[in-house]
């Protein structure tokens, strides 16, 4: 009974090389120029995680950290693994993403270090100051239904997701942005899934860029992301919060961070991204 | 005129094998258990700006990201660097640091990925709603000579530096943590030496853990450490904030940010770390 998130992350090993996987990368998850980044690093986490499985153990993504060197197209891919450490509690690996380029040669697309370990045999202690964001209840908040069709053509993203934006940080969306430099909402799959690591990854990628609530309304490509997974998360909805607190020099920081339905916070991520021109 | 710093983190590529570099961990560098991580980091980030300069430019540290894999033991050490991708604007490459086990076996010790472009050559606009920390003015503050000698005997990086911290977060130096998870003050080097991208990445792992402010004063491992360069540094003393957020499960974000004397925000840091037990 695999879902939409399931077949868009699905990695094949080969037999003859087991630390090699075919994918496909779906065209429902493009978002303007590429594929979707945080698609990108579930599948490859997804990858990570048959090689580590493969090793033994160590089956969920800790801290993974992606450089995205070129733009992914919707078509074959392959992602190859390798395990630089693996110890008793913690593992340490490498992933690369490759397509073929219009002239028959391959290409680096992302290259990718990760940590996995196991988030379930963690202790209980939290000592969090950080708070979940104060959103309004989901059928109060703005969903991708809401927006014109002509910005739903270049994102068949959305289509995957159940998104609902908090009311007070989509102003962009009518020229009136809030000038604060965020965007949050409640998340969850339209091909109901109930949210695991592999999801946060692609969590934490999932909403319009936080430069859009600066009246920036273009194209913020990924240079680097890195995803710290911090438990795994309970059923039923996510919340998303992402911002910037330092646009300078054509770059901008993109924080998010992932609240489950136990008021947990189950993922913190940054991201460096150029911002538009 | 090398420096302190600049002989900390020199390396020497291998005619033979240009990138391949020899370079020798200084065990003035150390704190507690092992060798700092930061300067760790600016010595993979020195072997890769040799690399990309060798290979036509693109000399700033703009994105770094490490995964640190066993304890670096001071000594000698071996830095491999690998080009992943060369663009007009921006390159990126691998590095990995490795050392000799006591069998005499070679061991990972870090393996990093990097962006590298030119920090000087960006645009002007700057839209920060970050702010600098209000700190005491550095005769103000504590600073290394104000340690108990007991401390300082484990602490050979902190000689290295002129660290004064504020106050308010040096409870824990006399049993009374402020709880906050903060740590904040002036950095310069002892050995006096302006600051440039290479001493930014040691200046966001320079300062005590921030669980020492949580009341948690033991080893903090690093898992992974991210540093995005937003900008040259201006001469003169740097501040640096370090905070968490976010303790649970017996890891620990611990988020730097540095700013120089220009009340520029020029680094942005975020660590995953393994708590005190």
């Amino acid at each position: 009974m695999s879902t939409e998130f399931d077949r868009g992350i699905a990695v094949t090993a080969r037999p003859s090389a087991p630390a090699t996987y075919d994918t496909e990368l779906g065209a429902g998850w493009q978002i303007g120029a590429g594929v979707n980044g945080g698609l990108l690093l579930a599948t490859l986490g997804n990858a990570l995680g048959s090689t580590f499985a493969a090793d033994g153990g160590h089956v969920d993504p800790v801290s993974i950290s992606a450089y995205y060197l070129s733009a992914s197209r919707p078509g074959p891919a392959v992602v190859s693994t390798e395990v630089l450490r693996a110890r008793r509690s913690m593992s340490t690996g490498s992933a690369s993403l490759l397509q073929t380029d219009d002239d028959g040669g391959s290409v680096e697309r992302i290259r990718a270090l990760a940590t996995y370990g196991d988030l379930a045999g963690l202790p209980d202690d939290v000592r969090t100051t950080a708070t979940p964001p104060d959103l309004p209840p989901p059928d109060r908040c703005v969903s991708a239904a809401d927006a014109p069709p002509s910005f739903m053509a270049q994102a068949g993203l959305l289509e995957r997701l159940d998104l609902r934006l908090d009311p007070a940080y989509v102003g962009w969306a009518v020229g009136k942005p809030s000038g604060t430099g965020r965007i949050q909402g409640w998340l969850r799959m339209a091909d109901p899934r109930e949210p695991d690591p592999l999801l946060l990854l692609l969590a934490v990628d999932a909403l319009p860029p936080v430069t859009f609530d600066l009246g920036l309304l273009g194209w913020t490509p990924t240079l680097e992301l890195t995803v710290h997974l911090r438990a795994r998360p309970a059923p039923g909805w996510l919340r998303v919060v992402a911002s910037t607190r330092n646009l300078a020099g054509s770059f901008l920081e993109e924080d998010a961070e992932v609240w489950d339905s136990d008021d947990r916070l189950v993922a913190q991520s940054r991201q460096l991204a150029r911002a538009p021109r």
